[in-house]
């Protein structure tokens, strides 16, 4: 993520929430942490967001922005085949799948699990943020199976949703091991289903 | 879950755990919810945990027991071929998506979103929870692979955890969608991978 001398306090708390609250989650992280971890004070933090609340609805649009244009800018977009370019994308998820928790985990699917029932302006950014990213690689399974000519008993919808269930599952279980290899693992077996439901052999097993 | 009269305060706080975290999360279910939903005073509480987190490591365990013993009772177990043991526990998961969010979806899965980083002993007790589940399907998985004389480059380790990542995330799509469907889609996909593996057609293609 971009850092300068030149970020505005918003952004900075911004960045704060998304490292904050994704290590402790929405309800522990204090708006005197994010005002510590961004080095702002709390009247600069109310300047810009009207409560907790509204920051944490910016931070998800933000994430949503800052993620949706890590993914479009990616090279996988260049592949001719829509199918080579599904399985561009997973591979580029697990290879996001370094450093610490905190840095590839998810803000959207760690804040919904906290606010589905008590926050519905948290959750509908969650849903907007999780359900838009799918619907960017549904276009490219759907023009998959166009070119494959394969007659699925699926929807590209309901795969594109699965890959994000996946991935927000490994999340879970790289939290519950301590390490991203059970992420990682999971991410091979939704590209070797991929590859499956488009009649591929394994094109690329990965290394373990 | 059972309910009777002669349920102890302890019981009593235990469920009333597992309601109020699945909805709410951890860090913003207080001790005085939870003595509320339970029906019992903070000196009941405090005489059976010493804090709340004591009380949230209980919860966890009590959980891991009350599902370890709903899914050791299954039907599915008397079935002889145990790739439909495996085929049989994924239909009985969609099977259990029914209800509210809170019955449906997983303490442990929510609470060591929040809780990894900041409570090693929360965090632990999520992983036995997980992880040994997992472990009870995974002997499904490897007697499966003898019997049907597949040589995968998947191990049944990898594929156990896999089939708890794809719950994981069925749970956090049905939180983000405010319904159930997208997490049984998710489970149908699973299914269709577990098939497809064993080098077996859809044998059942579920409802929609």
């Amino acid at each position: 993520m971009r850092r300068s001398q030149t970020d505005s306090a918003k952004d900075k708390i911004l960045r704060a929430a998304l490292s904050r609250i994704r290590t402790n989650g929405y309800a522990a992280t204090t708006v005197e942490d994010l005002c510590a971890a961004a080095g702002v004070t709390k009247g600069a933090f109310f300047h810009h967001f009207d409560s907790k609340e509204g920051l944490a609805v910016a931070a998800i649009d933000y994430w949503s922005e800052v993620t949706g244009a890590l993914f479009a800018g990616a090279p996988y977009h260049k592949l001719a085949d829509p199918l080579q370019r599904v399985l561009g994308y997973i591979d580029l998820r697990k290879a996001l799948l370094t450093g610490e928790l905190p840095e590839f985990t998810c803000l959207a699917g760690t804040m919904v699990q906290e606010t589905y029932d008590s926050n519905p302006a948290i959750r509908d950014a969650c849903a907007r943020s999780i359900i838009g990213h799918a619907a960017t690689i549904e276009r490219d399974i759907r023009a998959a199976i166009a070119k494959h000519g394969i007659k699925p008993a699926w929807t590209a919808a309901s795969l594109a949703l699965y890959t994000q269930a996946v991935l927000q599952g490994a999340f879970i279980l790289a939290k519950v091991t301590g390490s991203a290899k059970a992420a990682a693992d999971a991410v091979d077996h939704l590209r070797r289903y991929v590859e499956l439901l488009f009649n591929r052999a394994q094109q690329k097993e990965s290394a373990r």
